[in-house]
């Protein structure tokens, strides 16, 4: 039962962005074919990003009750195998939930969920249908990112002392929810978001990257967010200093009104020997410096003598020859191969391998709402520390 | 008559690369199905490719020969819409030919063919036959590289005064093609590559480059070539010094003995008025250098203002917003994307776009082949200089 | 009365690493002579000292008392001009003090005192006796730091409402106190270093350098230290929320257990309508980030035309060509030039330039013991914001 | 007899520019005093620049040979010690002649001479009189050149396969010498200036850089200069191929139009196990990129565990400690300090170490000017390869 897998889609319509990101994602394999779609709640769009897509027509539907239902009554070798749900925040937890009881896998947008008590539900019913929800935290996804991850699990940095990650981008400088930019509008819309605004967006990625590389868990928090521009409902900054469960610190930064930067994500994490640095405006690059050595720039796809061989985490993850750079589509592609060679292995009754099933799942999305929830909560209390669990 | 175009593949089987490169490029916009191939000289790799691809098994064939008879017979709406010819050099020509005089369109790895004459008549039976043929110089693919043509093209350089192209690798720094390696060993043997190893493997491609982007023709030609690795039959390595239909001059630098380097693709070029730089390693950032004025970095996806605005082929090739990185599959990937949209049209009977129609051609091919030609006479002749035509 | 000046100098004997920066520093542009000196506390040290240094032996002093006293007695024209104090922080005040009350200006290490009682006693000498002290807080003698601050003094970023500030470094991630490195244990002691460790020694360099370049205050912060190699009795890393006087909200970040980092100070600063960033270890690149362009990287000693032309105070600090890098002896070289022209208009009886008096002085003295006082009692304090004055 | 040694200067009023470089490169070490001078030919200025160094008017002269003369007959311990000469190439030999033929060691600008006849001459009048002479080849006082050289010595790079030398410049990129740039002027100026003016002002650096690091001699050379902005009257940029006494082919590429370039120079080494990189612009950072490893980038002043420990000629020409960046000043004033060593021990009856020896010397300036001569040979040439010695 070799085929590729049938996905259908929640959102993603033609005005939509991040749709179209998914959809690459999922075909750079040729693992995957679109069946099916729910492409916006607009019908005319959604019939066109159907047709623009070669979707059968008939299967191109007008919302996601109906996509569940009549997808449910297909045979079982037509209707889809897993619904990718893009749409706001608003509306990811009654799609997902209603897919995987009806038993489609699922694959979600970050943030998992509006509030933490969804997330925490959503968890439950993954784990009562046995099903996947694979979660596009997609900066995990990256290479580089899981040769350092490979690293400080394999003790090269010794005990890791201190965590510094940020996402600063620049694109809420203005007001621009009023100026008819829509992906800005929800998210600056607290009915549609959630409780935060930047911190939900993307600080939740990076609290993700902080927690996938070390494996240690943030335990306490010390938040402080900011509406830096006026008019705005929900935080576009915030600064968060951060204690691990192991002891070590860390700082948190996420913003969407550094103007002038785009997505400069970034992980620097230092152990007793050493530290590590990577950077998605330069992805390729790995940069270890170990104490008392010169710095050491690992790069995807070389076969390195040992001790330097990069972790089969890293190399599965890589497509193509060393020297030729792997971008963005790549790691969220990443997460997409990963899930569907986990839900494919299911299918057949094998056991994926611990290289498959790396990707962000429903736990994941659970600890990414906790964060919000304590983020949020940090910053409207006096008191200095706020515990996470 | 919208739908997917069908695509047919010759090499590309599951012991080579590229082919998974360019299935990849294929892919990820949705808007190509593989649906035959003869993916391997043998038969057991051949099938086993066809079949993890899920390629329908009557449509995996031995032979181009047999694809490509078989396939004319297929109904119109159910044959290829396409060739790709991903063989090492020696077998281009005479599938590319089968192929185009059979109706089909031809993608090609570069360099197009064996020879110059082979070069030249592929022209002659692709004018002839109106079809379009792609060839993969897939650097000039990278928006960024479309920018600095878009700005050359603008006058923002002023006259063009010299050109320094580089395409360092260091993977031939040992005898690797008597170590087992597939593709060191038909590149370095000159009954399958042609003339020239290091020149026709990679030379081809900033020479290319070069050409693309500042639209001047390399007139005259300077060139020391070496075999630097004792035991090789072609050259590894190879300094051109070149000038320009314009009178500017320039360096061309190719090699594959550059130990400890990947594939560190560079473009220098100077005009009267300024100087711009890009690298592969870095494809995302433009460096335009411009008297008497800070250094610019343009990125893709940017809405910059008036003058600063991207090219319109620089957007046209960019799938995702600024600050999220795009590698060497995208780039590539542009040149299917341009492809498919060019034969659509055609299909449909309207008339592509200057973007669509911006992909490596038949004439592109020919230009590269003539520059093997005459590096390998420059370097056999005492004269200094050699005149390309 | 042109001459070069005299300098005297309290501490930085051979075995010492930051008065031989001083030295060079000081005699670089030829406007400095070293006179006398009291080296170490170690007469053979101090003797060994002087004679390396080319110093008169009867000039070599065993004490800052002695050296005050003597140099006092001695003629109007040969006496020293000022005093460079370079011993550990405990003692700079007594020196300074009565170098001060004895007529001589002083160029004094950061932190300036050991308290900031003491600080706030030496600036109401300085005020008193109407002489000059510089603090060697040396990033902020960058060109390119300067160039930033005329940036955001002439609105170029808007109203400033992010800065983030750090100072990471590696060389404390061990006990290297109790393996023989000098410098670490005094830096390390309560009693020779103040209350705080990290904070002290390189907080207060990047609070300097937030408050020089934006030109507001910290009026608010949130600390989180630590002691993270155990054993230690000092801060060796922290992590500090701001808030700044016009609303600004930032982040500071000193460590010294950032295992694998040299002395990598960043500076980022994000206004309305764009951002900048500058790193000490690209110390010739200003990356400037206006909203809706390309990058522009700044880089001193170019002649830029309209509007990008470099401010005076950056042309001013810049000795060479564009192109040829200047590094931190030359940034150090600055505040004793500046500290020198002062000096000498003063003497001369003219008005020192705006360009001449921009080093910083016995107020940035002032705030930085404010700083270390606050960060250590937030640190201490359940409350989560402390107000610094 | 330790004491600083005594400068004369030739050249290097208020009004040049390289002048002062030297005098900052001299004096940052505080081992040189400025005694006397003859800074310009215009006597106002060299008065005026004598008052300004704090020079002895009496000492202040208007040629060279009063110069030469005046000071011969001062008492051995007050006249100077050595003659810096920073006039145009013109003006290098006959003072450099007059002031070795009267006991006085030398710095002298590159290229050392108007003519190679010159530099054969000057070589015999050094060897004869046993004095010492320094040429400024700046670009190898740097530490990581240094590291360079040390690993390519300890064979860590294998032999020497391929040498990539450049050095870019923009600021002749318009007719300059016709706008008042004095030296623009003198340098396009074949009288002033010699038979090149690219090749002879910045080429010879980067020749120097090529056979400094690699212990390799070019053996042939295949040149291609160009006239690029019209009117001038020499070469104002140049290509050049290169192959070395070993079998190694190069490239070196020198020019002063390339628009929007600074002093880009860079050094590309590769041998059978490896390859390195520097580049001025970034010159605290050495990459070595070694077969089947990470590359590894080199940084000074750090004190690296075996087999990574830096080169005793890297540490001897570092001022400060690691992560405080070094410039152009430093690597001059490392020329400066390694003469002033080498001429103190001598004058001590000491022998210098090899570390002090380490500066470019009269060989080295005759290899500048057969560069330059066979350079303009083979331009001039349509032999293919014009042999060098």
């Amino acid at each position: 039962m070799k085929r590729k897998l049938r996905m259908g889609m929640l959102g993603g319509g033609n005005d939509a962005f991040i749709g179209a990101v998914h959809r690459r994602a999922a075909f750079m394999d040729g693992l995957v074919e679109l069946v099916c779609g729910a492409f916006s709640v607009d019908p005319k769009v959604s019939k066109e990003s159907g047709e623009a897509l070669f979707v059968n027509p008939d299967r191109v539907y007008l919302t996601y009750q109906e996509m569940i239902e009549k997808e449910s009554q297909l045979p079982a070798d037509v209707r889809m195998d897993f619904l990718t749900i893009v749409t706001p925040n608003f509306v990811h937890f009654a799609p997902a939930k209603m897919a995987l009881e009806n038993g489609f896998n699922v694959v979600i947008e970050k943030p998992m969920t509006f509030s933490l008590e969804e997330a925490v539900e959503l968890k439950e019913i993954v784990e009562k249908t046995g099903l996947t929800l694979a979660l596009t935290h997609t900066y995990s996804g990256y290479p580089m990112v899981k040769q350092a991850k490979a690293m400080v699990a394999n003790g090269e940095l010794g005990k890791i002392r201190k965590v510094i990650v940020e996402y600063p981008q620049g694109w809420l400088s203005r007001l621009s929810e009023r100026e008819g930019n829509a992906g800005a509008a929800w998210r600056t819309d607290p009915k549609k978001s959630g409780k935060s605004g930047a911190m939900g967006d993307i600080g939740t990625h990076v609290a993700h990257l902080a927690e996938y590389v070390t494996g240690l868990k943030i335990s306490e928090l010390n938040a402080d967010l900011s509406i830096v521009v006026e008019g705005r409902m929900l935080d576009d900054d915030g600064n968060v200093l951060l204690r691990f469960n192991n002891g070590a610190n860390g700082v948190l930064i996420a913003t969407q009104i550094a103007a002038g930067e785009e997505n400069a994500i970034s992980m620097r994490i230092y152990g007793e020997k050493g530290g590590l640095e990577w950077k998605q405006h330069d992805p390729n690059n790995l940069y270890v410096k170990l104490l008392d050595r010169p710095v050491q720039v690992y790069r995807p796809g070389n076969a390195y003598m040992e001790p330097y061989t990069l972790s089969s985490f890293a190399t599965h993850n890589t497509r193509i020859p060393a020297g030729h750079p792997e971008g963005l589509l790549e790691a969220f592609a990443n997460i997409y191969r990963n899930f569907v060679l986990t839900v494919s292995a299911k299918l057949n009754g094998e056991t994926p391998t611990a290289e498959m099933l790396d990707f962000p799942q429903v736990d994941e999305g659970v600890r990414g709402m906790a964060f919000v929830d304590k983020v949020v909560e940090s910053n409207n209390s006096n008191e200095k520390w706020i515990k996470v669990d």
